[in-house]
């Protein structure tokens, strides 16, 4: 019996449009695709694993609308899922890389083309890293409590928690592979033959249900002490999380390194802890003609300005500045997303690594 | 400044409590924890990654209900995030790591206690892992359009999803730690003192609102005629799903071990794919004193003896017979689980490898 009807084909052509290729019946899967995955060479970890940072218990009796399953209980929430590799011989600083709206963990491993992504690379250029899912998202669990209670007719629909979802039209746009969907810009960098790859890495997001600021600020901050020491690297709207991160407290962060954030912090607040820290803000290109990322580059770089004034060390650099053209929002996966990592990693190393 | 107050003390518990520590200020974080842990060698991959299978579009007007997002457009529903290590030289078969019931992948990765998880485990020993996460749950996405609806005010309340999550008293007897929570059976062998990391694994479970068979079911099927050949290992809620995939099509799929599943296919039903298949169902210890779990080893062991009387090369096994005592339905957790683990490679070494 073969598998058929229009799921079963969507799932095959799924599984074929991935990343991982048998060569032929009877062999070992292999990494196939694009020519520099022939190039790949063994890699040798020191260590690797997961756990979570943070969590707190809550008590509710509305846990299920399962049948059979019971609705009083405690659960933990809160909770962040970091899962890390460590090579052998591993610089100073650790990488905590924080993905983005709508996204997990996964926008750092593979990109949706099937090449290697930051988190591996990062690892062969000798850093470790610590890769999160945000709380609430991925495999950091959400409180299913108050959709459940409005299921059960204790609460009223106007209490379940915003949800969102990006559909592939909007993230259009907000990714930055054109000025509407589906037209591209003509120096994009993103391999959008592979979009459909990209789609699957979204998730629904409860950031708006959430409590200000994120819990995933405080976890990280606890993840930086307990590393003593680590580079935060984060990504749109996760972008803003190390700042806020360094306000509760500067201990363990050894730098921030902020691609595309969608906010900084403001220019006018208090700038003290910026100042204590390397801090990159680092934009892709066609920022200027995307009236939604125009007005963001313009508020950071108000942001990067002050703290260069107030004594910090930070910069703000659009990547066509640096020779980059054409990067999108999801640099992490464009094309050319090795090069950008060499060029971060070299800043990394010459003002954080060699500075410690 | 230093981060205070309840939620940031138990963020900081949290971090301390999990398996990665460093050993002192200004060295590069190292494993720390069991006395096991302190011999862990350096591991070597050839290929490591991750990528989706499967996946669907499907078109909503009820996507967002967050501010500023839009609410029409198009999203991917029902793809299942992998993610795999290949060992150098790795044998014939990859091992597939299917989790159960509000749990992801995260279940096969580092212990509660900090102990090495069977995903690296199995990668040591010379086994590819391909680890997924369900349907609808952790790094694969669920669908959000229904609850939104609700929350707009365009469908009913009893229209929401059917969610559970899994309180940690009902986990307790479900993961048979005990005869109730917090009473442990005499002999367990999970790590109690950990369970605090493990509530933290628990995400909220779609399952009972997603059509039957699981859309996971066809994406296993995909994967496992991908990869030419796999070791179809689940767990629990996941226990049923190889042999629901075997159903569909036995292609790819080299052998099934199911731990604790909940359920299995009906003895009365057509047994022709699993007579062609080695089949291992591994129940734990204290199983016949649970009543949530001593029907469904009864109802398994029929499933079993009929596929065998059919002809098929299929085992049942309660550890115990085999000379471990006290596992708990965690099996892969609790503190005997390498050797458990080593169990049943040599069994899948013995009758699927060696056979192949």
């Amino acid at each position: 019996m073969t598998i058929s009807g229009s799921r079963c084909s969507d799932a095959i052509r799924g599984a074929l449009a991935g990343a991982v290729l048998t060569v032929a019946a009877g062999t070992t899967p292999a990494l196939a695709g694009s020519p520099a995955q022939a190039d790949i060479r063994p890699l040798t970890i020191q260590a690797q694993g997961s756990f979570f940072v943070g969590g707190r218990d809550v008590h509710s009796d509305t846990l299920s609308t399962a049948p059979g399953r019971g609705a009083d209980g405690t659960i933990t929430v809160d909770q962040m899922y970091v899962s890390y590799q460590i090579p052998l011989h591993a610089r100073r600083y650790p990488i905590t890389l924080i993905h983005g709206c709508c996204l997990t963990g996964k926008s750092w491993e593979t990109t949706p083309d099937g090449r290697m992504g930051w988190q591996e690379y990062f690892v062969r250029k000798g850093y470790a890293t610590y890769t999160i899912d945000q709380v609430a998202r991925g495999r950091s669990a959400f409180d299913p409590s108050t959709i459940n209670s409005v299921k059960m007719g204790k609460t009223a629909p106007d209490t379940l928690p915003a949800l969102f979802a990006a559909g592939h039209e909007e993230a259009w746009s907000v990714f930055r592979f054109g000025p509407e969907y589906p037209k591209p810009y003509p120096n994009l960098q993103f391999p959008l033959q592979a979009q459909a790859e990209l789609w699957k890495q979204l998730v629904p997001d409860l950031y708006a249900a959430l409590p200000s600021p994120n819990p995933t600020v405080p976890n990280l901050s606890a993840l930086a002490q307990r590393l003593r020491g680590t580079v935060l690297m984060s990504h749109s709207q996760g972008g803003v999380y190390p700042f806020q991160a360094a306000a509760l407290s500067t201990s363990g962060i050894a730098g921030i390194v902020a691609l595309e954030p969608t906010v900084c912090p403001a220019p006018t607040g208090d700038l003290g802890p910026y100042t204590k820290i390397p801090i990159l803000v680092v934009y892709g290109d066609n920022v200027e003609i995307a009236p939604r990322w125009a007005p963001r580059l313009q508020k950071c770089r108000e942001f990067i300005d002050a703290v260069a004034k107030a004594g910090g060390k930070a910069r703000l650099v659009e990547l066509p500045q640096v020779g980059f053209h054409g990067n999108s929002h999801m640099l992490m996966q464009d094309r050319n997303s090795l090069q950008v990592a060499d060029w971060l990693l070299d800043w990394i190393d010459r003002n954080i690594e060699k500075k410690s």
